[in-house]
């Protein structure tokens, strides 16, 4: 394979997120060489800690450099829950969401696969391997809305789902053509087109259109309600769900759990037009609990490390970190390991 | 006990709904005589095969009449999905959205609960016992929102959540008063206030300042994604979840799922201020491919109609009714029973 280079933006971020990308870090570099590729690492200090010392959360400078880059590996953000000298969820908005909207990370890719030998929560879980195609760039997350007479019985607060049809029918077309690479080639819109009949009616039309384009996907429809019913009664059904930012936020965690916890659940905010640097992130947050201790399991932000490789176009380095975590996991015996015994191990097995 | 009289309005609904309503009506009459309570019964054809053949969803004048009765009783409402004769959603929002919003139904009181016996599809479920107080009368259910340019690339669609002091501090007293009255007293308040900061801050400091009310009652605070997370990995640790209109649709269907199914999910739409008759359903929906044939389990109903007793101040007969259900539910051996057996067992255990 001919070398290229990869000019790559890390924000390890707070709590476990250095720990758990250093990992991702030794892995990538590893599978990187061993295929010629060139790695260069930015290193950008952003998160919680940084706004303590600093208040700054993303500053316009920050964001245009990390719009050079290639792709961002990005560990996790966010103070401990009890922390009062950060504002609630401010690190959360005002870093990771304005990236992902910044950038327009239209697609939050979240595949869900239970590794044979890993423990679900579920009794008879049966072969889970879905990926759920999050929206990440509308929706409820816009941050519209606002409230009036705050803090007096007469309070209203209104929150606004903005729902376009070009947000809708991109991220949609991009599940299809997911779908349509798998060997089941099906679809499921999750929604709750009963209720939120404007948005609802929107995503229902999209997916009937687009459905057009893909002759060999077969599709179908839940409510968010009886999704999260079909997710720990029959989770083995599900090949690609396509669904809204709020929904999609709710049924990833759910389907995390279900495969084992979120120590294992990578995603990917990408930008499919490649208008802007895509960024991969694992599921889990920054813990602060367990931070600095080497207890985090950082195959998440491994396997995050395979996503981006592969949108950059090496899916051969990708296929080969995925391996060596499956090798990895299903070897698992519950032996205590620490974070980087875990890198070294998946490294190792490379 | 002295006599009393139930002026009951009962509305069996479409697909399993009147087979269902019959079995709680069975143990219902039961429960009532054995206390000296005479039950009165208007019934009502509302439904999708009613509107089908009038085109009626909830005439004002059926609303004004169903306002005067004490209580609702309400089986399940609803096309089957693939009847394209019926506009989507209609039959949802206009009938029973319409009821749960014209009536103020501002708890909507869903327990769950694991029988000893019944099947979980969680592999260590542990000792599930806790209600979800859903807010039942404004969030993102209020159907405000609307579509721009529909049907072209230039669509815009919107969902306004709306979220009042009045509203959010009711319901949240409320869950309050009901964990004050258990024995753990511990209340989960579920929301998503770092992405909606709006609606998730007076959610947040209404509960601050009604927990200055209750001072036994220790709260805390979780995230919907992990919300349901804890519902598959530690469902034991929840006491009372209070929550908004769409959170709470999707955690109770979860949790109906992890306490073995909607079979025996009960649920109140409660006007605590007695402004207008509240209304009692089975979680479940109208089930169109198993209606009419006696497979349908009436539990939920039957307990449905638990709550309503409860409601009306017959506490005595509706743990009468409860316990019925707890012996039958813990005997239950597999074997296949009719709607109207199952319905038989428990008015015969009461
Ligand atoms: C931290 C939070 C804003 C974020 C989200 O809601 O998208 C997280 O839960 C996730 O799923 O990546
Ligand atoms: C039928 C639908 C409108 C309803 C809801 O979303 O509230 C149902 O899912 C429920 O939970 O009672």
């Amino acid at each position: 394979m001919s070398a290229s280079t990869i000019d790559l933006a890390v924000i390890p971020g707070d709590g476990i997120g250095p720990e758990v990308t250093a990992e991702a870090l030794k892995v990538l570099e590893k599978a990187a060489a061993a295929e010629g590729i060139v790695l260069r690492q930015t290193h950008y200090k952003l998160g919680a800690e940084h706004w303590l010392e600093t208040g700054e959360t993303l500053p316009a400078a920050t964001l245009e450099d990390l719009r050079t880059r290639d792709a961002i590996l990005f560990g996790a953000v966010g103070a401990a829950p009890g922390d009062t000298r950060i504002p609630s969820g401010i690190i959360e908005r005002e870093l990771l969401l304005k990236l992902r909207f910044s950038l327009d990370h239209f697609v939050n890719l979240r595949p869900s696969r239970l590794y044979a030998g890993v423990g679900s929560p579920l009794a008879n879980p049966g072969e889970i391997d879905f990926i759920v195609v999050r929206e990440g760039t509308e929706g409820p997350y816009v941050g519209n809305g606002g409230t009036l007479r705050a803090g007096t019985p007469h309070e209203v607060a209104t929150e606004v789902s903005l729902n376009t049809a070009h947000g809708v029918e991109r991220v949609v077309r991009d599940a299809f053509r997911r779908a349509n690479d798998r060997p089941r080639k099906k679809l499921t819109l999750v929604h709750k087109h009963n209720v939120l009949v404007f948005a609802g009616q929107l995503w229902k039309r999209t997916v009937e259109a687009v459905a057009q384009e893909f002759p060999e996907v077969t599709h179908d429809y839940l409510h968010v309600d009886a999704a999260t019913i079909f997710m720990v009664t029959d989770p083995a059904r599900f090949d690609v769900i396509v669904t809204d930012n709020l929904f999609g936020d709710i049924i990833t965690d759910l389907a995390a759990a279900v495969t084992g916890g979120i120590g294992l659940a990578a995603s990917g905010n990408i930008n499919m037009d490649r208008t802007a640097p895509s960024m991969f992130e694992p599921v889990h947050g920054s813990a602060p609990d367990i931070a600095g201790q080497q207890k985090a399991d950082p195959t998440a932000a491994i396997l995050s490390a395979a996503l981006l490789l592969d949108h950059l176009g090496f899916a051969g380095a990708a296929r080969k970190i995925e391996a060596a975590v499956t090798a990895d996991v299903e070897a698992r015996d519950g032996a205590v390991r620490t974070t980087s015994e875990v890198g070294d191990a998946i490294a190792a097995a490379l």
